[in-house]
């Protein structure tokens, strides 16, 4: 369990923030996410490597930067 | 089955839309809901009484103006 920050484009609303965390956590169960909507960041604790987080944030539409 | 037109604020991304429809939706399964996003109008075709569709739509969070 390693914790990653991406920088995420697009999330305006609070169903974005959870489009974003059920994306991480469809991919992996147990990961934590926290969500800084007014900045972007986005902080993900996880063992799922870094390249499948980023996939499964950026298929829901948002943009990893 | 009539047609109102509600001026809706807060609507930032396709989620919205979708609980919006689904606000209405849950009201009057037989509602149909047309939204432009970029303007704000919401087109419900429904036999709910208007003053019931618009309190679906602010109970969602959003701003009927």
């Amino acid at each position: 369990m390693q914790t990653t920050t991406f920088q995420v484009q697009g999330m305006s609303c609070g169903h974005c923030e959870r489009a974003v965390t059920q994306a991480v956590q469809r991919l992996d169960p147990q990961a934590t996410v926290h969500i800084d909507r007014a900045s972007g960041k986005v902080d993900v604790a996880s063992s799922a490597p870094r390249e499948a987080l980023a996939a499964a944030i950026a298929q829901e539409g948002y943009s990893i930067t």
